[in-house]
């Protein structure tokens, strides 16, 4: 086989078959096939798109490629929830115990990553104590113990995924639906999930920015999914402003507790009954979607996701008192309103601002190398379609440094004010099962 | 400026800035911006095409990429002709010497390269003593003595092209017309030439295999030259069938030497006089294209055009005798004939698969390294269109060894009769200004 014929082949639009897939990828993974062939083949991708027989043959060539979780020692179905990615979104934290205390098994590996606040474990680090840092045993033991369970990525999960996105990333081959679409799958698949409910984001805050684009993109997570055998649905929720008020990790915490607890944002606490009943349904643990809602509410109302929340925390080392206290969070120096400066509406709050303005902060990382400050970040106290009086506290900034000049400056002109009443924004748009 | 979002830019549709098109000629040539980049943006040029501006620009970029060849001494309207590519292609060796009679200025830098016959060097040197190694001085001082001299390739010459060339090979993106157009053109101008005629072949037996894509790429390169200041056009012609009757080294020498005389094809003869009337009258050595072509016949019948032959080739080392006897030739030692096998009428001759038989029995090279042999060839002693009776000769095989079975058989794959009369097929499709 020579990749010219086969880059060919896909550049005049025909399907390319399961045994080019792997031929590439296998040889794009160990260097026997160099870059600048895989590159137009990528842009001929960008181009013609692939088959979903395409689609599933290479996200399975992806996850063939490194590395695969065994998580046959776990009892029941595994389900995974990914999301697409936004800014203060705290469902992670919240769907964890919330559907393990209705007996979803959850076997969570996460990492740190860049953005506007750490990942899930630098989150979940605020809490005094927590680490991530146990065996694979400790970590089947506790799943099967507890249903909930968070570790480190490890091992060489989907390499050939990584090196693909790299050179996607430097030749302008990102932002194609079957390459974004497989990549995501390659990994959930390749960490042993047998059912996966995708959080897939849409407006501005969003990577998809349009319904459309996010509908496709869903459409063909779904169908690649589907296709290789393992159940997946996916929801297409509002990312035109921020989920719930927190932007930080400390902040995102005390919020998920707020919601495990029913008390949460009324967004966020909706978007989480909405995956959480998928995952429940999905795992077998109801009869009907309406069914795991009702369980979900009566877990928030009873206390018991509270409770599995706080024995997940003790189960890795963490302080479980946070849950009472959540005042043992770090907390930041300074507390600085952002006073309205008119009567009015907000109409907009552009959510990759706030999140640039909660990095700026100390809350994420911009490189690798960045240390992320826990304590500090963004309360939105308005959001859209909410009525303002001047001087009133458009949002709270959480500092550890005096001077937020150019944070407040960089809030204003995220968050716009008219004399015009506006609705809410519509949360979640569609939910997708094939 | 970063090379990604250049990639994107085209990827997009839109147009490249001169700025943008140095920039990666420059960095690519220089090794500062890798083959992975540049091939993702040959292909989406694939894709999405260039503009006039960018052809231009691209063609322009790659000439200055290395060596141009300063033919400021010679004196006159330098004009090169290109040919596109065929079987059995003897023009090149006919209108030299006849448009250099005609007092138009012929500096030609020419190679062996690979195919089915040498390159016109190596056709050359089938004349004993011809060599090509002169100095630039020799090569100028000749030109302006004869109007014609002959040298082999040296310097460097658009090096960006042989780089991007060799990187569209290995991934499908050689089929893309502004590619092709700014490959040649950068090619002519850095070699020196004022102006241009174009021979682009079409049909079964030429790159292009359609009149119409023939056409796309003769427009692009005549609007390339015309659009960077060199008078330039083209000429659409017949290769559905190989050109004349000769295909090998001697054979073709020979055939040009006839055609020099006006004795030679028909097809071979009128090409020649198109193509050359273009170029008389593109130096400003005729009032018309009609005054150019009287001209040229008159040179044919009154000797003139031969005595060049002869002139240029004793200016050279070559044994001029051979106008006057050409069996001084090198000769293969066996004719073999290729009896009709029944009555009919030539309808078709694939004028590649001719073409690999010549290099079988040794007249091109396959590789590199390859030996020619310049006796060996084929004859052709019917063109389509021809009446034959069973056991007369189609064509006449050359061969320095006597078993010619495979070669027999491929010919009579190649060479097809039918019962019907079919006609000619036209030689000049278009003629191409702008």
């Amino acid at each position: 086989m020579r990749i010219v014929d086969v880059i060919q082949k896909k550049r005049d639009g025909e399907q390319l078959t399961t045994e080019e897939i792997n031929f590439i990828v296998k040889g794009y993974t160990d260097g026997t096939i160099p870059d600048y062939q895989v590159s137009a083949l990528l842009m001929a991708i960008y181009f013609q798109d692939m088959t979903e027989k395409e689609r599933a043959d290479l996200t399975m060539a992806m996850v063939s490629s490194g590395d695969q979780i065994d998580l046959g020692a776990v009892e029941g179905v595994k389900v995974d929830k990914h999301s697409t990615g936004g800014v203060g979104d705290t469902t992670t934290l919240v769907l964890g115990p919330l559907v393990a205390a209705a007996g979803v098994p959850v076997a969570k590996m996460s990492g740190r990553g860049l953005g506007h606040t750490g990942g899930t474990i630098d989150k979940l680090e605020a809490i005094d104590g927590f680490h991530v840092e146990i065996t694979n045993e400790q970590f089947i033991e506790l799943v099967n113990k507890n249903k909930i369970a968070i570790i480190g990525q490890s091992g060489n999960l989907t390499p050939a995924d990584k090196k693909i996105y790299a050179l996607r990333d430097v030749t302008a081959t990102v932002n194609s639906i079957p390459l974004i679409a497989s990549s995501i799958m390659s990994k959930k698949i390749a960490a042993g999930a047998d059912a996966i409910v995708l959080d897939v984001k849409t407006g501005a805050g969003a990577f998809m920015k349009t319904l459309e684009d996010s509908r496709t993109l869903a459409r063909a997570m779904v169908n690649i999914g589907n296709n290789v055998g393992r159940k997946t649905m996916a929801v297409i929720s509002d990312m035109s402003q921020p989920l719930g008020f927190a932007i930080g990790n400390a902040l995102e915490v005390k919020e998920a507790i707020d919601t495990l607890k029913g008390e949460g944002p009324e967004d966020l606490t909706e978007l989480c009954l909405v995956l959480g009943s998928h995952m429940v349904y999905a795992a077998g643990r109801a009869e009907s979607l309406e069914d795991a809602r009702q369980m979900l509410i009566k877990l928030m109302n009873n206390g018991e996701a509270l409770e599995k929340f706080k024995v997940f925390m003790e189960a890795q080392g963490g302080d479980g008192s946070i849950v009472d206290n959540p005042a043992k969070l770090p907390q930041a120096k300074y507390k600085i309103d952002l006073p309205a400066k008119e009567d009015g509406y907000v109409t907009e709050i552009i959510a990759d601002h706030v999140g640039t303005a909660a990095m700026w902060l100390g809350a994420g990382r911009a490189t690798k190398d960045s240390e992320v400050d826990l304590a500090v970040g963004i309360m939105l106290n308005k959001k859209i379609g909410a009525s303002v009086s001047a001087g009133e506290s458009l949002a709270t900034i959480y500092s550890n440094n005096e001077d937020v000049d150019r944070v407040k400056e960089e809030l204003y002109k995220s968050i716009l004010l008219s004399k015009e009443k506006v609705e809410p924004p519509v949360l979640i748009h569609e939910e997708i099962t094939v």
